[in-house]
């Protein structure tokens, strides 16, 4: 009999955690026991898996005895302070959070781009940026057929990126704004940040807070991410990437234009980027100008593929092109991408923790 | 007695046409006479300028006899038909259509940038598309300080760029969407192509017809009126300017991430460069992340100035820059301009039309 699985969903009840129990629900993964885990606020609650219900229960260090797998996006701090507990009992964690990325001992994984390094993990594996999965995705097909050195990229982020409240904060400015009522902001652009502004009908070139240099950790993210993704190496110089993140007043689907140099010039096309992209892994090309045909996000929602259209050539610099990109950022974008991960974990048997005690040393708060 | 101008407005009832009644209200322009010129839909309606109501009359040739300038926001096939035949009777148009700016005999005009080749006009001067005028007017001072080599735009541009309809369209979807209905679409991303998509809630990468080599015609625009703009010439190699245009859940005020590239590489910095749009004409700084000052639409909506903010180095090309801008697309990117364009013609006596019948004859359907 096959092996199965006690996991455990760190922030069930979230935008993230709800999607992460749908998908565990349509994968292959054989669940023995399932925990969902989140604070006492939503303590007591009632969710459904395949076919039997389960009571949320307040996640604490020994909600992890007995769990081997445990799926997380319950917030930065959550992780920090919860998944040492849990490697320590033994658990695998694939964290959507930003807290562990750029440890060196923490794998950075989209399965369709570098799962290989899955068999160094040490406990925690990370799920990488909503924004950063669904380019690195698309780049893929580009990086292996002509080589990438240089990546501009734009992003058109959607409220949910910020959880549930911001969607639902967007939706009731929207219904305030169309009633001639005043728009009232507390979540957007960033809920621990100082001011806040109305999404709705507006755009918020804030995500995340300010970092030194003037970007966004969004943005920095997407840099630092990208490079350690392809390269292994947070600070690879192997390629070039810079971003400005925008939020824009759409509830779910991250729209990108990526605009990049390939390294082969002479060799590049649309067309060979088309039919590179048009069989990638996980990838939808959808780009047929006159037809008008190109990725959208509401066509994107509720789907785990990523969708690339509008590609196309600079016409004055040669071996330069764009693309755009767009996601389901609660899919490929989180609950899906690291629901990937865990099947991969799976498939590999890598579903263990060589020395949890040492891992607890290693990742405990400091 | 300072002279006196009879002035016409070509598309009166419009979005734009009534952004230009009120700019010119609030101008210094001495207007003799106003005529507010529509189609037979709106023919009839009134309108108050200057303490005084007029009547919306129906658009004809002999509609500009007797008339000194002409403000025109009434489409491309408007334009064509009647701008040739207001210039035949000696009046001087701005004309806010696409249709005149690439003919070699017609100025394209920021007053920002190029005020002096208004002298060269042989009874049309165009105003640039709404998006190309908010990009050159942030990019000036750095061109005048640094030089530019290349630019690389992402637009994410309000409804309203594409008319009071699109705009009300946007509100109706965004009405029907709360409440659960289905969205109807019938007039964007183009009115005259043939599909339509909902805006509200979502991106469209699409703006104006597709051109040869997957590019929007607004994209399209944006190269060629830039290099025009600042070199009087659509095809100067002296810039190079990329760009994907972006349709966006917002009423009015385009958001644009500008990366540029400057000549100077070893002189520009990101203080030199705040500094400088900090003295240009017609621009507003907005650029304190500690204090999460940057510009928004909902703020530039209503104002005559173009905003910058995010101003920061690509850390990894020296001598290129991100900025985030954002104009009034009506303002700025249309009637204001406009009128800015007719203060120019007043002040440098320029509204009058060399020889009226050579112009027909040069501007006239062919």
């Amino acid at each position: 009999m096959a092996k199965e699985y006690n996991v455990a969903i760190l922030g069930a009840t979230g935008a993230v955690g709800s999607r992460m129990r749908e998908q565990l629900e349509q994968s292959d993964i054989p669940v023995k026991n399932l925990k969902l885990l989140a604070t006492e606020r939503s303590a007591g609650q009632k969710r459904s898996f395949r076919n039997k219900d389960y009571t949320v229960q307040v996640a604490e260090p020994d909600s992890f005895n007995d769990v081997d797998l445990v799926l997380s996006s319950a917030g930065g701090s959550v992780s920090k302070k919860l998944l040492p507990e849990a490697v320590r009992r033994g658990a695998v964690a694939v964290d959507n959070t930003s807290y562990f990325r750029m440890d060196e001992n923490v794998p950075l994984v989209v399965p369709e781009i570098n799962a290989d390094v899955l068999k160094n993990h040490k406990g925690i594996v990370s799920d990488p940026n909503c924004s950063t999965i669904q380019m690195v995705v698309a780049l893929k097909p580009v990086f292996d057929k002509f080589g990438l050195d240089r990546v501009i990229v734009s992003s058109y982020q959607a409220a949910s990126g910020a959880g549930q409240s911001a969607w639902n904060e967007l939706e009731q400015q929207a219904r305030d704004y169309l009633e001639g009522k005043e728009m009232k902001a507390s979540i957007l652009p960033v809920k621990g940040d100082k001011n806040h502004y109305p999404l709705a009908f507006n755009l918020l070139p804030q995500i995340d807070v300010f970092e030194d240099g003037g970007y966004t950790h969004e943005e920095w993210k997407m840099i630092h991410e990208t490079k350690k993704i392809f390269f292994n190496d947070m600070n690879s110089s192997k390629i070039k990437v810079t971003a400005t993140s925008v939020r824009v007043p759409v509830p779910v689907g991250h729209g990108e234009t990526v605009y990049f140099e390939v390294a082969d010039k002479n060799k590049a096309s649309v067309e060979g980027i088309q039919s590179a992209i048009a069989a990638g892994k996980g990838l939808i090309l959808q780009d047929d100008p006159k037809n008008q045909l190109y990725p959208q996000p509401i066509n994107a929602a509720g789907k785990r593929d990523t969708f690339v259209g509008r590609i196309r050539a600079d016409q004055e610099n040669p071996g330069s092109f764009w693309m755009w990109v767009v996601a389901d950022n609660l899919l490929k974008g989180a609950a899906w991408n690291a629901v990937q991960i865990a099947e991969e974990l799976v498939k590999r048997d890598l579903v263990s923790v060589p020395d949890p005690e040492e891992s607890y040393q290693l990742f405990r708060e400091k």
